[in-house]
Formats: structure tokens, C-alpha cells, sequence
């Protein structure tokens, strides 16, 4: 019997369908999962991609039935799940195999295991998966990370079952180590930061203008064809059109607001206070997240304050100036996250390809958009810059910074929630600011602490004159 | 020769200042610094104290120098450099001899050396020290953790060299391994963030009201006599009022706007991510120090869009709104501070006295406040509720956040930077919203990645009618 070209392991929902979208390719590949009924049953379900599929029971043959060197792909949970797998498998394996974790691996373990692995001398790879469970089905955005030699022996596979933009494979490898994993959490970080500022301006329309989910349904499907075309956009005008069967209601209005996550945008906020890289509208997101799982205390707060939004009357707010703000709020969210690649880069010694993220984020993963086809020629032209100071960018903030301002200010004064947006307007502000108020930080901490200033018209550490009482 | 009852290492500024204070209020101690001639120094400089201060030149005379059982200060940099001399240090000691470390540990650090202290049958404590220079030489907010056994055996030497708010000393036991740090290190995110909101509520004043430094002094002098007292607000008139002796310039003016930081406001943020916390006002005060380091892409910024800071114009906030406004902000950071702390101590376990924290603020560290006295009432009245719902508080936040409203909403429409102000105003709106916008980012997750959501209607989890095109 042939032997399979790749092995995976782990045939939950996204291992299921990467493994389908493998064999589709015309992959052979040998499957194994702990629980071996999943197995019969993915098998069974596989349909005409059958004959490309070798379902194994066990680790060893699962093993034996992958041609050499092999590549074996990993979906297990993150954390002490892929220690465990890694400890089973490498065992049975030869020192040229090379074993993919393609789960949502932090990357700081990734980086470890990477390390281990040299340290053995055994290959190994972590490669960002991004596009939910559609995308690893029919194609995913690929963030890769480790050995490049590694990364160039699967890439023909991995190109192969990723996402096109056009004709360009969305699967890159972006550095060593952990780097696609990092590039991956930022994705994910920037994708709570979308997903916020859609449902920011979404409130805005619901709680200040009145508007139904099937009005807010058809803005987002117009803006959808503008600047603002994305999946997001997209996929928010499906489920505020959606009727659910049960009740004849807009299924947005059944659905309770108290949101989950998987702690991914946590990781890019935690690693960006480690890189000193302000983020704040990926912070306020993930902050926005764990207010709305605190329910009971907002119920409470709304019945001790009264409810916060308000109907904005006659401050009204026109459709076009909701888009602009959206527009301003992304491109300062997004100036944000590739400032964040950027130290981290440094830090860590991986050069990151900046337009190369872009390029890889166009197509198949959850943030896709047509801007980042724009970012991409903005970061191949200056890819350590601020994105905000590439001329095409400079313009479209130009041009949507008026909107932003008046957005945010106003859904402030009327008690609607826009603290991504807030976020990403208080930002761009700060870059604009030649001389802030940290003059008065910077007095505060000489005078308590003694931690000495500079001077705007000297070099050098100098101390206040603020007498023995300091 | 008789014996110290203490003993201190580490002679840097906080050190000196510790020891000198330990020494004034009548304890005999021991001081050892690896660079002995700093210890030469320190004890020279000591004047009528030196009496009680035995000068060590190395660790083995530094140790002989003290009574058995021995209670050692450790006063090194944060990091290796504790590992290090408790490396050098414990081979020298009994088993019933207690180090103490005073310095900033990250408490996870403090965790860990309790965790081994522990394993090795020796005490351990780890206590945060807050007031700077000054606070460690005439009485700092003194923090503990590790052992309550520990604590007791050096709670009167402790007690006596802390911060007084009336009778009752600014030291107590948190809870065990890092507890002290850990409630150190949240002071240290809250004193950010008064710090940051300060100087916004000064950039309104100096760029959208054209107010010189000394009219600043005046207003802070004024909020200190009220609701507003606080050591923060007392220096900020301070270091407003203050002339430059070289130029006779306001000495504000001449202060570079670049501020610096040692890193604990970023632990606290961390941290915070860690529990599911939101703590948007202090996450906004560091991201404003990081963004403050930033002063070449800043100038570039003004270059390329216009300054961000404009005059108010006739859209005047009057002194009283401004002070709103920082009551109100306040508030809303304190309360995000103290749910931090709570859910920290049900994560480790600790049972923090929350009463007892604010009360060990009131005095000698930085955040010293007359609000912590009201603080310190609430929360022994209900320690775990969000201190918003506080009777005291929730009729001061009635009071105030009108203007806080009307102070972010007219700042942000003048470009004058407001982001942890913001985030305060978004925090209270957030948690008087009973129904948020979280169904959207719910209908978004369930359609791209079948997450599943809650119903409004009906328990359990729950799909959308989104077709086989999700």
C-alpha cells in the first residue's frame, strides 16, 4: 500500500476540515485522533476524497503508513495537549521528520518547542491557521514559523491548501521560531478590534438612531462594496438580515449580548505591554469583551444610573460619517498592529516581511479586506513606517478623520459605547501631538521619585528645583 | 559588641532611605551593599542615626552581625538580582532566619520564591513599599505577603516605620506568597492612571484654555481642598507652581514631554489580561507613557496631519466641570483597580482584606488620598461589589459624571487627548448597559467560527440559520 505524503493528527473541526481541504488538494494523508470513533467517523463522512484518506487507530501505525522524511501536521488543543502529542510522537519518528503545530499555539511556546527541537535536532514548525472552520475547508490565510528549510519542504502542500488572492498563495513563511504564531495572534488581536468597531457603529445605529437589524443590514452591505469591503463587513450585514425560524425575530435580536473568546486577543495585548507598543483599540476590544460577560453587574448598574445610551435626536449622525469613522478607526487599529510586528520583530530577531503579512491577510483569514492589498503596497514601500504616514493612507485619514472625531464625540456625549473607536481617535490624536501633557508626568515622578527629567532646551537628566519637601 | 535586631542589603536610594528610617525609630541594624564604598558612605552621612547602624563590609561579618532568629531586608534591583543575593545569602543562615524582600518584585517572581522558601523549610516575605524617597525615609504604605507567622515577627518593626493615617499604621499582611507585591503592583497601575489623568485634565487647560502653568497651580491648589485631596494633586500644584532658576520659565515649561516608566504599571495591565479583568483607564495611562516615548513620530505626525490640540473656543468647560471630571474618573479607575484585586484573590487564593488595602493607602504612598478613606468604609461594607455601587460613591458618581461626560465628549472634539478620561466614561456607560452590543460580536463568532451563542429567550447554546455559506 502507498504511502501517505502527510500525516495529521487531531480530527476536531478544524483538523477535519484542513484534512479534507489536504486530500482535496490531491494529497495523500493519513489521519490519526485519540478518541478513534472520530476517526471512523471523519472516514466514513469523507465521501469521494476517500481513497486520498488513510485512517489510522493507532499512533504507530499512523506512524508507519507516512512516507519519509514525514511531515505531520498537528490540530490538537493548545498547550499541554501538543507537549503531550509531541512526547507520544517523536518517540517513533526518524531525526529528519517534521512535526506542524497548525493549532493556536501561543507563540511564546512555540518559541520553546522550536528551541527543543534544534536542541534535538529534529525539525519543527508553527504555522497561524486563520479563517475558521470554512477556511481550513477550502482555504485558509498561512502564517508559517521555524526552520525555513523546514517551512520550503511543505510549502508546496501548505500553498497549495491556503487561500488565493488572485493568483498569490496566502501562506507565508514569516520568520523563525514562534513568528507565525506571533503574526497570527496580532491577526487575531486585530480581528477583536474589527469585530468591536462594527458592533460600536452598530449600536450607534440600534440604540442612538433607532435603526432595525435589517437597516443596519443593508449600510453594511453598501459599505461592503466601498473602502470598507471586508468579510467582516460582509458576514455582519448576513447576521443582521437573518431571520431566526423560531421566533420570525432578526436573529440579532435573540442573541445574548455576552460575548466569548479564546483568549487570543488577551495574548497580542499582553505581548504588546512586553514590547512596549501601544495598542489601545485591540485593548479597548478585549476590554469590551469582558464587560459584556459581566451581565448581572451591568443590569445592575443600568438599573442604579439609569440606562447609559440615548437616542441621539437632533445630533445626528449621517451614514456617510459612521463609515468614515469605521475607515479612520481601522486604519489606526491596523497602524497599530503592524507598529506591534515591528517590535516584535526587532526583539526578536525574526526581520518579519511586512508586506508579506498583508499579502497573507488578503484573502482566506477572518480580517481579509481590500485594504490590505492597499496596506501591502504602503508597507513595500516603507515597511518599518507608521502605516499612517504612507501617502495613501495619510489621504484616507484625511478624508475620514472629520467623521471619526464627530462620531466619537458625539456617541460619548449620548452614553453609546465606542471605546475602540474612542481608542483609535485618541491615537491618532497622540501622533499628531508634538508636544504632549507628559511634561506634567515626567514633573509628578521627579518630584516623588527623584526619577529626573529631560529638558526641552538641554541634553541630560536634570531634577526640578522642588526643595527638600520633594 | 550587641547585635542588630535587623538587617538591610541594598544601600540605592530606597534602600538608604528604609534604613535610616528603620534606625530613627530605634531599631538597631545592620547594612550591607555590594559596593562597599556606598556603605562607607551611607554610614558617614548617617549623623546622630549612626549609633544604631552597624556598617558591614562583607555578608558573612553583615550576618554575624545580626540577632538570631535573623529578619533580613533585601533592598537589590527587581529580577536576577534578588535570586542572586538570596543564592549568596541562605547558605549563611538558620533555618529560622526570614528574608524579606522590599524591593519591586513582580509578584509572580514573589510567588515563586515563596513557593521554594517554602519547600526549603526557611521564611519568606515579600512586602511592597510605596511612597518613593521621601515615603521610605519618614513612613511608606507598606503591603505584606507570605507567611502570617512571618509577618508578625517583624509587624512591630513594620508598623513602626510606616505611613500613619491617624493612629493606625500603613502596614498590613495581604495574604500569603505574593500577595504584598501583587497589591503593590495594582497601587502602581492606579498611581498611573492618576498620574495620566492629571496631566489630560492639565492639557485642557494649557492648550484648549491657553491657561499658563501658575494658573494650573492655582486650580490643583484649589481641588485639593475638596473631594480631590490627594498627595497627586497637591504635587501637581507643586511642580506647576515651580520657576525654572535657570531661565525663570514655569519649570512645566521646560520639561521635555518623553515620560518614563520602570515597568509596573505594564504588570498590572498584564496581570489584569491574565484575570479578565478590564482595566481600560489604566491600560490607556500606560499606552499614553509608551506613546509618550514616541516624540519623533509624534513631531512627524503634527507635520504631516496639523496639530491635534485646538482652543476650546466658546465651547468653554468651566473649573468645576474639570474637577468633575477627575472625581469622576477616579472613581471609575479605583473601581477598576479593586475588581482586579478581587478577582486576583480568588485566582490565588488569597483573601485579600480589601477594606484593609484602601485603608493602608490613605497615607505615604503616592496615591494617598482623602477619597481612600471613603473607599476603605465602602468596601467594609460590601468588599466585593464593584465600588461604583457604593452609596457613597454611586451619589458622588451622580454628581460627577456630567461633567466627566461633557469634559471627554468636548475634549475629543477639540483634539486634545483624553484617553484614559475616555475610558472611564466608557467603563460607567459599559457597566450601566444592560444590553450591549456583544449579540453582534456573538452573531459574528458563531457565523465564522460556529462558537455558538446565547439566546436571550431560551438557555442553552445556540446556532444561527446562516446557511452552508458560513
Amino acid at each position: 500500500m502507498a504511502k501517505s505524503e502527510i500525516g495529521l493528527i487531531g480530527l476536531g473541526t478544524m483538523g477535519a476540515m484542513l484534512a479534507l481541504n489536504i486530500a482535496e488538494k490531491g494529497f495523500a494523508i493519513s489521519v490519526f485522533n485519540r478518541t478513534t470513533a472520530k476517526t471512523s467517523e471523519f472516514f466514513a463522512e469523507a465521501g469521494e476524497l476517500a481513497p486520498k484518506i488513510t485512517p489510522t487507530m493507532s499512533l504507530e501505525d499512523f506512524v508507519e503508513s507516512i512516507e519519509q522524511p514525514r511531515n505531520i501536521i498537528l490540530m490538537v488543543p493548545a498547550g499541554a495537549p501538543v507537549d503531550e502529542q509531541i512526547a507520544a510522537l517523536r518517540p517513533l519518528l526518524g531525526p529528519d521528520d517534521l512535526i506542524i503545530d497548525a493549532g493556536n499555539a501561543n507563540f511564546r511556546d512555540t518559541q520553546s518547542r522550536a528551541e527543543q527541537a534544534e536542541a534535538d535536532g529534529v525539525p519543527y514548525l508553527g504555522i497561524g491557521v486563520s479563517g475558521g472552520e470554512e477556511g481550513a475547508r477550502h482555504g485558509p490565510s498561512i502564517m508559517g514559523g521555524g526552520r525555513q528549510e523546514a517551512w520550503d519542504r511543505v510549502a508546496h502542500i501548505l500553498t497549495a491548501i491556503s487561500a488565493k488572492y488572485e493568483d498569490t498563495a496566502c501562506a507565508t513563511w514569516m520568520g523563525e521560531g514562534g513568528a507565525g504564531h506571533f503574526v497570527k495572534a496580532v491577526h487575531n488581536g486585530i480581528e477583536y478590534a474589527d469585530m468591536q468597531m462594527i458592533a460600536e457603529i452598530y449600536g450607534i445605529m440600534r440604540d442612538g438612531q433607532g435603526a432595525s437589524a435589517s437597516d443596519c443590514a443593508e449600510i453594511f452591505q453598501t459599505w461592503n462594496k466601498g473602502t470598507l469591503q471586508s468579510y467582516l463587513i460582509e458576514i455582519s450585514g448576513e447576521v443582521a438580515k437573518a431571520t431566526d425560524p423560531a421566533t420570525g425575530q432578526p436573529v440579532l435580536d435573540i442573541i445574548l449580548d455576552r460575548a466569548g473568546q479564546k483568549g487570543t486577543g488577551r495574548w497580542t495585548v499582553i505581548e504588546a505591554q512586553h514590547l512596549g507598543a501601544p495598542v489601545p483599540v485591540i485593548e479597548a476590544a478585549v476590554a469590551a469583551r469582558n464587560l459584556s460577560a459581566m451581565k448581572a453587574e451591568r443590569v445592575r448598574g443600568e438599573t442604579t444610573f439609569g440606562a447609559a445610551p440615548s437616542a441621539l435626536g437632533k445630533h445626528t449622525l449621517s451614514a456617510d460619517e459612521l463609515e468614515q469613522a469605521l475607515i479612520a478607526g481601522k486604519i489606526m487599529c491596523y497602524a497599530q498592529g503592524f507598529h506591534l510586528l515591528n517590535n516584535a520583530s526587532v526583539e526578536f530577531g525574526w526581520d518579519l516581511p511586512m508586506p508579506e503579512i498583508a499579502r497573507v491577510w488578503r484573502e482566506g483569514c477572518i480580517i481579509r479586506s481590500s485594504m490590505l492589498n492597499d496596506m501591502a503596497e504602503a508597507l513595500t514601500a516603507a515597511p518599518k513606517d507608521n502605516l499612517m504616514f504612507a501617502p495613501f493612507f495619510a489621504k484616507l485619514i484625511e478624508e475620514n478623520a472629520g467623521g471619526l472625531r464627530k462620531v466619537v464625540s458625539t456617541a460619548l456625549a449620548h452614553g453609546l459605547q465606542v471605546p475602540a473607536l474612542a481608542a483609535g481617535l485618541s491615537y491618532f490624536d497622540a501622533m499628531r501631538t508634538g508636544r504632549s501633557t507628559a511634561n506634567m508626568i515626567q514633573a509628578q515622578r521627579d518630584f516623588f521619585g527623584a526619577h529626573s527629567f529631560e529638558r526641552v532646551d538641554q541634553d541630560g537628566a536634570h531634577h526640578g528645583p522642588w526643595g527638600s519637601g520633594a
